[in-house]
């Protein structure tokens, strides 16, 4: 009943030293919403659930990650880290280091993050800086700045990123009994299907739990693996996964192989879409994490895939208040009506 | 492990017919963050943790309620759901209606309610009023129209609303045992300090958990519980108490009162100066959210309470993600540097 986050749950599955002591936000445990009106939306006949990563502490699944990659850097000593960050990373990084007592540099594209995202960064104190280029430059800096100096780097190269990360594998697992059929995501820097590929592998050795198809989802405009070469000017509305030189890139082909799934690619559209689609059911993403249901209904639109009896996960990596502009910026404006009973009847009435 | 949301969580002590469905989003479970750091920025001496309501599906905890009122709505067949709202009360209302199939047709004052909320109520696809009034002429008003006709009021009036907001009170002594020696939180509606109270003396007669001591919070432009009458012209940057007339005021004293607690006042600068404490800790809420804190530090430099030895509880009911303006607008600006090794170095030795 008293839960202790990622790494106290899991100790024994996570390769980090067993007498250190967490520096946590009590992230994970995250709810695996059954959303049955969605997957009739979709054609029905499956079972398919939402893993809403959206409500770990910073917002996105990234504090599951984040928890092993400062444990890790705190019990080195380090006295600052940073990373790069389309926004999602800077806020969970910031926070953490706070919470460990140390310094939190990030490093962000300029113009390219999203306001909800770039004032987590800064409410939770981190150093701020903005270079002119893609976040891929902004990573190549970073990580030549920690391997010069003792600033520890905690992007998703960072292997105790990808240790905490997997747990949301055992979650669903331990949630389902067993691995789902198919498992959708967004891929971006392709840090998390490489986690949840290494999870799902881990319990299935341990537990016999099974292995999900893993169906990769990524931007048209920001589509390395499914054009097969890096993309130097990557665009979509969808910024967590502007990404044109994925850092895991090798590893995520890799899993999409071996568990026969695929890697495919969205239009901004259809991630829109799919998250007004999921907003209508009660889920408010970032465009981004709707992409996982983007590709899904695409591939059950071309009958690419089989779903009938299915049980299938998409993943939500981040809530929709990270970026809130999207909705803000082509919303119907609230009817404006005087503080009277008969007008706003007849509203109620008219509609809708 | 399969956790499936407050009502089931929960259902011997909600009072609601057993047979029902819920329609949940699997609201609650949220965690209970020990915060030693932060204690003792506070003159320590006593054990701190922040309930983080926050990271309910709709980032507030207003979910809580709005699973119980939402499962009654639609258990009588109601089509549609009213609310008044400063914001959290709307986006909790969209969700959980589109999750039951209904409309959620809310009224929220002009110009009073953070821009990240107005977006979420839009994104879960309520239809918006807004009226030039204040949120207790827009209460007013929605009371009078679920009175006249079949629209079902989901405001903290409605009593499943308190039903299920005291499951926090449950979790909180789960996990610790048993209540901890004082309670501290913002008081807008007073709804919630409302179904605190309730919640503790439920459990504390079911399995003798004990009481805590209320502290309730007011912002100090919006205090009628603490200056005695009705302000009909609150002003507070924690737009989400800025009520000048709480709809549960006389439940709020007595709890306080039966509680040997208090309610209190805290300006706008001490709620911004615990927000920032807060962040720092890694603990990002929206500024409203930030009062018990606020509140709790107030009292123990005047040494209005004996904290020695204690164990305090302060929640935290939304995240710092539903108004990122107050960030914003006030943020230092990230630092633009060249894209280069030697500008970005000198930046990283230069801090802080």
């Amino acid at each position: 009943m008293n839960y202790q986050g990622v790494i106290n749950r899991y100790r024994d599955l996570i390769h980090l030293p067993t007498d250190i002591d967490p520096v946590t936000l009590l992230e994970g445990n995250t709810p695996l919403i059954p959303v049955p009106a969605l997957a009739e939306e979709l054609g029905g006949g499956f079972e398919l659930y939402i893993k809403f990563e959206g409500l770990n502490p910073t917002g996105s699944f990234k504090d599951r990650g984040m928890t092993a990659a400062m444990t890790m850097a705190k019990a080195k000593g380090a006295k600052a880290v940073i990373c790069a960050s389309t926004g999602n990373t800077a806020a969970s990084a910031a926070a953490y280091a706070r919470r460990a007592g140390l310094r939190a540099i990030v490093m962000i594209p300029e113009g390219k993050v999203a306001v909800g995202k770039l004032a987590g960064a800064i409410a939770y104190g981190a150093e701020v800086i903005q270079i002119p280029g893609s976040f891929d430059e902004a990573l190549s800096l970073v990580v030549e700045i920690s391997q010069k100096s003792t600033v520890e780097l905690v992007n998703s190269l960072n292997p105790y990123r990808l240790e905490g990360q997997k747990t949301s594998s055992f979650e669903i697992c331990d949630v389902l009994g067993q691995a789902p059929d198919w498992l959708c995501l967004p891929v971006g820097n392709a840090g998390n299907i490489t986690s949840y590929w290494m999870g799902f592998k881990q319990y299935h050795q341990l537990k016999n739990t099974g292995l999900p198809h893993i169906l990769g989802v990524q931007a048209a405009g920001s589509a390395p693996l499914v054009i097969g070469h890096a993309v130097d000017h990557p665009e979509t509305i969808a910024t967590a996964i502007r990404i044109g030189r994925p850092a895991r890139g090798e590893e995520a082909l890799a899993a999409a192989e071996e568990s026969t799934g695929k890697i495919i690619a969205v239009t901004d559209d259809e991630i829109l879409a799919a998250q007004k689609m999921l907003a209508l059911n009660g889920i408010w993403v970032e465009p981004a994490s709707a992409a996982g249901i983007a590709g899904l209904k695409a591939q059950i639109q071309t009958g690419s895939i089989n779903v009938n009896q299915k049980r299938i996960v998409a993943i939500c990596t981040g809530h929709g208040m990270k970026d809130p502009d999207i909705i803000t910026s082509k919303m119907t404006k609230p009817t404006l009506l005087p503080a009277d009973y008969d007008a706003i009847e007849a509203f109620i009435l008219r509609k809708p």
